[in-house]
């Protein structure tokens, strides 16, 4: 398994050297894990014209959540101090004259003591070149992904045998990663999120203390972190015996945006044609306002990272990047609906789109 | 109650003026909180020569865990961007040719990235000048403590009630967070840290998958978030109906050394006397190794907040400063003791330091 960690350390090495750097230090923790394999928090990685070093604030725990170190970096645990401005010294004996850094990571201070502590140094920017690496990715990941998404399945199918009437949101919430965590879970991948009647359909509602009532729309939004990997569900269901018109009708119209946008999962369409396809079916009904900003975003070991399926996001899809699919209508003071998948962009060849989270998009009447 | 948030922002302009800015842009989430009274993730405020503007990325929801910003407050959403580059942009229109920052808040990239939109704009440091205001805490803010600590103190009770044997670290852990919402927190301030047997006494442990058993240690750290103030609560249980002696040896030591702390927590003592007065006595005991980097640190919007009562740290401790005091031991492969409340610095006239959280610290056989 190390073997995949060098090897992504290497790419990174051509990267920065191209651009000529020495040596990188990366410091956002997704990134460290990506490259390191696993770090307890607040570890930073140097990569050198020699040997790699995970520069730790204490020693790992052997914590699933974090992950295990590869074996063959070098540790070193600095109890005191900002380990960046270890690395800065260190990279100085390195005989590196030009150190790359995480700008977007590191904050002003930080950089500021770097300086002072290796004034030689000259410290240039990698920009988000270890995120641009972990777009795509192996086989081992996106098997992480399908366990986190099996999880969160069973989690969310679960909750559904149960009875939800008289419940509040904090609840349902709370009760439903607590399933994740007995199915195997690290943890939640983010806040479980669980709305109700006039709350339902928004994006990260955060659960109040509102009880599910007959005729009420219940939206939930959870995802289980498996091994640091993260995947997320939506669903909406409707409570009692029968919907409304008016809920049928939203719903159809989110179900056929969110499959427009399923759909549009190609290699090689540009982000901004997913969000698109999902996002025009809505306009032309009329829901313009208070749409989310992107129909969809990367998972992996964030749960919203690159791409941005968005209307002004650059670029194009490749096969093996996972995504969400998540439109979505909230209508103020009646609620709203929202569907939200994991899946992962396959060629045609390959039968499309890999959908990880399988849970029925059916209204169901709960 | 908006008063209060006016005052504070008062004596910050008096501050930032002082050392020669015209305006101020805080970033910080619980610095923003502080001086606005609420506002959405991702808020920040800048502090003009006139007027004072809160720029959010969405509009506030009246989600309670966010808070409600001030009224007097200009407030700008921008669901476009990044509000502190339209800070940037606003700040020149104020006509501030120095506005300060939050440079240990800042990346390099953002800051880059204001200086780019406004180059006439000089960009000074406002440095912690938010976080020293934030030390002292007024009635108001001990009140939102002492009812998170009364949550806390709650839900801990509800659980030495339950059988304990055979359940998991994990469950343990997340029926705690349930019974905190459910006593009324906004949720936990911190993620809850239960270990059993070898994993007990450890100041951050992860809960697994191992369960309790007959003859473990039992250590539990948790705490409530009420109105974004966040306590801390530690203890530990023996399980089973007679400790060993070791563990009652051990579980004096660290009461001891508890209770030293505790009583050093006086108006005038420094933050290192403290931290001496109960470590030397673990010190003493012959543990010096493993033992916490901080025998106790401050609380209040942020659960790890100045002042740190540390070997090295530098101040005096004023009243009305809340504070954690817990010292642990932790024997590697048996486990081990940690003692943790949190408590408000109070003159001797005044009855001496108050405690917060008042779960009895004898050594419980459950």
């Amino acid at each position: 398994m190390s073997e995949v960690y060098a090897v992504r350390r290497g790419l990174l090495r051509d990267r920065y050297a191209a651009a000529g750097s020495a040596a990188a230090l990366v410091s956002r923790p997704a990134n460290v894990r990506y490259l390191a394999g696993g770090a307890p928090p607040g570890a930073v990685l140097l990569l050198g014209p020699g040997e790699d070093v995970l520069l730790c604030p204490r020693a790992p725990t052997g914590d699933p959540a974090h992950g295990q170190p590869d074996e063959r970096l070098r540790l070193d645990v600095l109890p005191d101090g900002d380990p960046v401005v270890a690395a800065a010294g260190l990279a100085l004996g390195l005989d590196a004259d030009r150190l790359a850094v995480e700008e977007h990571d590191l904050t002003v201070s930080r950089h500021r003591a770097m300086a002072a502590v290796a004034p030689r140094l000259r410290l240039a920017d990698l920009g988000s070149a270890v995120e641009q690496l972990r777009l795509v990715k192996d086989e081992e990941e996106i098997a992480c992904l399908r366990i986190a998404a099996e999880i969160t399945d069973q989690a969310l199918g679960e909750l559904l045998e149960s009875i939800l009437v008289g419940r509040t949101e904090r609840h349902l919430a709370l009760e439903l990663e607590r399933r994740l965590v007995d199915h195997g879970a690290d943890g939640p991948a983010f806040a479980t999120s669980v709305g109700t009647g006039p709350n339902s359909g928004q994006g990260r509602h955060r659960p109040t203390d509102r009880r599910v009532e007959e005729g009420d729309f219940l939206s939930v939004c959870l995802g289980a972190n498996y091994r640091g990997y993260r995947c997320e569900i939506g669903r909406t269901f409707v409570i009692g015996t029968a919907p409304a018109d008016w809920q049928i009708e939203l719903y159809d119209l989110v179900f056929a945006a969110q499959r427009a946008g399923r759909e549009a999962l190609v290699p090689g369409a540009a982000y901004r044609e997913v969000d698109h396809a999902a996002r025009h079916l809505l306009d032309a009904a009329g829901h313009t306002d208070g749409l989310p900003a992107a129909i969809g975003h990367g998972v992996g070991l964030e749960i919203d990272e690159d791409p941005q399926l968005a209307p002004a996001a650059m670029g194009k899809l490749d096969a093996c990047v996972p995504v969400t699919v998540e439109p979505g209508v909230h209508l103020p003071g009646r609620g709203g609906v929202r569907i939200d998948d994991t899946l992962v962009v396959r060629p045609e060849a390959d039968g499309g789109p890999e959908l990880l989270t399988i849970t029925t998009k059916e209204l169901l009447a709960l």
